[in-house]
């Protein structure tokens, strides 16, 4: 069930081939809190650009989402385009100019098909509904295979809240925020000051924790809206905020590993946990230098415990790492211990590894910084999806 | 015909399966200078450690090298061994400790068959001889398809100089000296800062701005030894130097291109130049984001201009690229001009791209900072290379 106050639709406009749907709106009735992180691409996208102007004033009524043009480098005209599906859905949903989201993700250099998607705004209007979020995610996809939506309900000082949220991948997905579009809705009364410091930190714990082929996009944004339409107190400080902020974190953690998982062409999720480093920066750095390891990919795929391809990455991450003090272990497998290899059994790894959901893990022996990044193992098929992606 | 002062064997000593020839020896009759450039890779190979610590003395007899096993990650007892053939080597060749330097290439975290290759020693100081450098390129070869080795002759002060090098790749390749083994004699007379200097920049230039995969070996050396025999007039200051260098620099971008061009799986060598950036550092940290690219790299396998992968790569080269300034070639073809896209005629794109050697040109408009990388495509084939590589 969806979150109180929100709507959505998912429709097909026609940007896709075969009537796929392409088209989405996540419509809130009143004007919700608003946060969002953006790219960190410098080159952006006209909907980043037109995104961050209407983020000058935090409340917003709608995310308008479409796939299939990433309408990114498309100089001017992209500006112009934007902005006139922006004023076309403001139009027809009723609400101001800036009250409006927009996001695009797909083929970049292409112009938007403007009057298709202005049919679509129409046809989403219509459709938009309580039950429209499962479309809106499939709208939303792109080389994806398949949907991803996660909802969950807490319980805040006796009021059922309730929290939503697509995604999509799967290509070109890097850390820094850079990754994907997620959008989350909540119900939850919560100020806008203590929304945007936990959306932050819970974006840099999932979604700018995964990493499928350290491409990073030019159109990525990762929204949150609360109507607090849940009637709960309003949530101020960090403190109260502790079973929404791990709620939160749950579904968007859901959401980032099911778009590892869904990685163009992978066959596995990978966690890589990184323990006992210097810092949880250096951690963050290991782990993700790690997760966007070709040659550490391809060897998970082959079910190849090539471990030295583990160490190799540490010693490239830039974090001053100290061979003497690593250990690593592939699931409860210990392969190197405190600067030397351990003789382990290779059938028993290399049945480990056939597992769909792997865990690479590295203790450091440097200090209590600790961070886990996910990713998805490099196969054949990645190169196949993307070596005709336009076509 | 080799340098003067040079000799060179290769034999196999059974580290690789099928009699594969795995070990080589570039002998000088006499003490060399030296320079060596070190994988900066914190995680350092067993032989990386034993030749930084013996080029405490820059004079150098020969260079021992064995593929097959890399001695990385192998602890005290890689260590050992390392010093172990280092010492037999001392010993054979009637030379100091310290006169040798080791390399090893291959598997990370195996244990360097020490016996096996001090036999191997026995047997390639036999064959030592002025016709060995073909052997001692194929010796050094892990995945690679072909020995890399490259002869040049000039003429300084009326004397003929001799420059010749033999390289390997070619997975595991990435900037930062942590690419390769390369290995350049010369007969040249030229002073030790000198050739320090030289070999500096002419690295810079050349092996470390190759990238296969982007990930960073932890064994890599690139090293250049000079007997001096020539006869001509010691080189001191590099006005002096400039045939020299130009020869140098030759010889070392025919070699880094074979690596690149022998990529693992590689079907295209790929050429980015970036022109107008800021600065040289700027227009480097370009290059190599554009042709360190999973997406780029793929695109171009499958003959797509899909030249949005290479402005995503730019902005995210955190470089400060500005969308306006950019314009984007693919050999002649012009697909994006200051910051708009160009309609091109798809047909002559994707003839162009289906060239063995492929040129990828963008240019910034923010200054006079020019580089140029090296890169090969990214195939199916690499996976299956990688996905079994120990097996």
């Amino acid at each position: 069930m969806m979150p109180k106050g929100f709507l959505a639709a998912g429709v097909g406009c026609g940007i896709k081939k075969n009537r796929k749907k392409d088209f989405a709106i996540i419509y809130s009735e009143n004007p919700c809190k608003t946060s969002v992180l953006f790219t960190t691409n410098k080159i952006k996208a006209a909907p980043v650009k037109i995104s961050i102007r209407a983020m000058r004033e935090k409340k917003k009524k709608a995310i308008i989402v479409n796939s299939g043009v990433a309408n990114a480098c498309t100089g001017k005209q992209g500006l112009k385009d934007a902005l006139a599906i922006q004023a076309h859905a403001a139009k027809e949903l009723k609400t101001g100019l800036n009250e409006i989201l927009v996001m695009s993700t797909g083929i970049i250099g292409k112009r938007l098909p403007v009057q298709l998607i202005k049919r679509g705004v129409k046809k989403a209007v219509f459709e938009l509904g309580s039950a429209g979020l499962r479309n809106a995610a499939e709208a939303i996809m792109t080389t994806d295979t398949r949907k991803k939506i996660v909802l969950k309900k807490i319980w805040i000082s006796k009021k059922k809240v309730t929290i939503a949220g697509i995604a999509k991948g799967s290509g070109m997905i890097a850390p820094n925020m850079a990754t994907m579009l997620a959008i989350v809705i909540t119900d939850a009364a919560i100020s806008q000051a203590l929304l945007e410091k936990l959306w932050k930190s819970c974006c840099d714990a999932t979604f700018n924790s995964i990493t499928v082929d350290g491409d990073m996009s030019t159109n990525d944004c990762a929204a949150i809206m609360s109507s607090g339409e849940a009637g709960n107190k309003e949530l101020k400080a960090m403190r109260e905020a502790k079973n929404f902020s791990l709620a939160l974190g749950n579904v968007c953690l859901a959401l980032a590993k099911k778009i590892v998982a869904d990685g163009e062409g992978s066959t596995k999720l990978i966690t890589v946990k990184v323990a006992g480093a210097k810092s949880g920066i250096a951690a963050k750095k290991i782990s993700m230098r790690i997760a966007n390891s070709n040659l550490v990919k391809t060897a998970i795929y082959g079910n190849d415990a090539n471990w030295g391809r583990i160490i190799a990455a540490i010693g490239a991450s830039g974090s001053g790492a100290n061979e003497k003090g690593i250990s690593i272990f592939l699931g409860k497998i210990c392969v190197f211990k405190n600067g030397n290899p351990l003789k382990f059994n290779e059938n028993n790894a290399e049945n480990y590894l056939k597992h769909k959901s792997i865990e690479i893990k590295a203790v450091m022996g440097q200090g209590n910084g600790e961070h886990t990044a996910y990713t998805c193992d490099l196969t054949e098929k990645y190169i196949g999806i993307n070596a005709s992606y336009r076509s």
